[in-house]
């Protein structure tokens, strides 16, 4: 037989985030000035506090195999964070704490999934659900949002949709990479459709704490019972405590569908690190002062980036309400050229932006927004100031 | 749609190893005394060189997303283990670290097969590699080797087995369960045929360092170049370096497979806990004299459990020449009753004597081996010497 890959393995879309991180990381070793809005994570080191904990758990023997789901203890304090910031009650076996909220993803999706299921899929939206489904059999169904009504999909978009093959819905709110919020009254019109037709709905909530204007993030599965049985809520340390290296996910949910997500991942890989499982529970344990400041510096980076962008001729971008990425709208200068090379999609945008002005953002098209960049805000003040000055340099230089 | 978990998720075996363990845990919560020969973990803390790296780590912002297939320095680390310990020469790109030596088993699957794909498995085995190449739609195709022979399986038995769907061998050595250590002439033969067939190698070689008797691990791959090109290597720090609870472990092989698995990895994990990789790297710089005091305790302790088997009449059990197991030879009390209860199977003899002496063992039948159970030696000579007695005490109870 031929020493093939497989076929589900070469379908796999690289990282196009990845990439053009790549090159700018590459581009900085060599010496060059390069101003990065690419990083999925915050700036901040992982508090002190938690790296304490993990120092205390490394000298009092932590560093064993736990039970697969996590420690009973850590399960526990997730499902006390659960009632206390979602209203939502939960068992610990109804918890698995994994590597990562990716891998919550990919357990979820691997627990109910048959080939051929579909997933319906608000975009644009974060790279790696499109691929996840595809990797467990599943087929993709996106619905594409607007951004004039701030790229929110409702439950009737949706329903044009649905088939006797839909399986499940996912919902990231606040949203990677558009930065906008379900609101109560959107998200039951949802549930409400999902329990009509007996569909599961993944709700990834990693970025709940980030989140401004006063908004309140509402999980789906807090709304009653019924959705609350057909919900596998998502989500993870790395964004609300600056621990993405850490690898701390969870999902929680039905007992069954947690119960077979656990079996899935004690033969493919076993306890999320022991010692971050530690660290992960005194981040619980301790209170959201430090989120607030965080969330805080967040919201004035999430204002300046907003008005500077808008100031630039023929760039716009919506104010996000969560999260830590901006969507700019770069369709004014599609079909204009740099130095005789045209600027066709956002690939070309972000490729050419990067070589003229050493200056890196994350195209849309892996999101399913070809007219836009991504820009994360999760770097300084004086960085947001002087990236925006080298982009509308480069809009400048356009023909 | 209902809703229903996945057939590839339903499928999945529950691990015995886990429940046995379990159970054991908790009659010792209940302040029972138990004696467990189930661990798949040294007996010893991680060494303290390496946990002081990981404070290093953590004081020293090493808390963020690294590259997927693991920072660079700690692949340059892995490949120098390679060529020192193995002979093999890699470069970083053709290395991914993982969640673990399960993801990078995962991993490889999921990369090189296809539904359908046939893998040929020497048993009994490691109960994870059928689950795993099922979960990623291969067909498990078992080879057993006898016990008379040190349960080695070698080319002709495996040619027997080859079909137009055979896509790869699993090979482990030092193995588990068996604790057999495949000689060079038998990987010989076993690569000509890979070769031959254009089959893949997965070879775990997890338990490299745990060897005795003065002989050697040879790595498949090591042999010639064209075998090298079909191999991927498997190896881990928790069972040399008593990291289990870290989850780090890594893949070797040809850049094409490598590539797709770090594609795969991107997706449903992303990298590896980034402090256990900087303790990962402290691990290997540092020599392997903490791994040599380990493995004398662990050959006393093998020559003694050993000895104390074959002392009960109606037990028997063949020496291993690596890992940390012993498979104990049941097949004479196959058929004799504890207290009106009969042992029929491995299952009947572990639920029974923890029932009646509190002495766990793993049933050989998840990996293949109905006549056996598997205790792991990982354990203190105390523990042995008074689990043994307790072993003899309730055959002797049989009727």
């Amino acid at each position: 037989m031929a020493l093939t890959l497989s076929a589900r393995c070469l379908g796999i879309a690289p990282s196009v985030t990845l990439a053009i991180d790549a090159e700018a990381k590459e581009m900085k070793a060599r010496g060059e000035d390069v101003i990065g809005f690419g990083a999925g994570e915050p700036d901040f080191d992982t508090p002190e506090y938690i790296r304490d904990a993990a120092k205390y758990a490394l000298d009092h023997g932590m560093t064993r195999y736990t039970p697969v789901p996590g420690t009973l203890s850590l399960r526990k304090q997730i499902a006390g964070k659960l009632l206390k910031d979602n209203n939502l009650s939960y068992e610990p076996t109804q918890i698995v704490v994994t590597n990562g909220a990716k891998q919550a993803l990919f357990n979820a999706f691997s627990a109910i999934l048959d080939p051929g299921d579909e997933v319906l899929m608000p975009a644009p939206c974060w790279l790696s659900y499109p691929e996840l489904v595809r990797m467990t059999g599943g087929v993709v169904v996106e619905v594409l949002g607007d951004e004039s009504n701030n790229f929110l999909v409702d439950a009737d978009m949706l329903r044009q949709h649905v088939t006797p093959r839909t399986k499940a819905i996912v919902i990231c709110s606040p949203s990677n990479p558009n930065g906008c919020v379900w609101s109560r009254e959107i998200l039951e019109g949802i549930a409400q459709l999902a329990v009509e037709k007996g569909l599961f709905v993944i709700s990834d909530e990693i970025y709940e704490k980030l989140i401004y204007d006063g908004l309140t993030h509402v999980s789906i599965a807090s709304l009653n019972d019924k959705i609350k049985q057909q919900t596998i809520v998502i989500n993870g340390h790395s964004k609300a405590y600056a621990m993405t290296g850490w690898r701390i996910g969870y999902a929680a949910g039905p007992a069954n569908v947690i119960k077979a997500m656990s079996a899935f991942q004690s033969h493919s890989t076993s306890n999320a690190n022991s010692i971050a499982q530690y660290a992960a529970e005194a981040a619980l344990k301790s209170g959201d002062e430090i989120v607030k400041n965080m969330v805080q510096e967040f919201d004035t980076r999430r204002k300046l980036i907003h008005q500077l962008i808008n100031q630039i001729p023929n760039l716009s971008a919506t104010l996000p309400e969560g999260a830590f990425y901006i969507m700019m709208n770069i369709s004014a200068l599609q079909g204009k050229t740099y130095q005789g090379e045209p600027i066709e999609n956002s690939m070309d945008f972000a490729r050419l932006l990067l070589g003229a002005q050493k200056v890196a953002v994350v195209p849309g098209r892996p999101f399913g927004a070809d007219h836009h960049v991504r820009l994360s805000y999760a770097t300084s003040q004086e960085n947001i100031k002087n990236g925006l000055a080298r982009i509308a340099a480069f809009v400048d230089s356009l023909e």
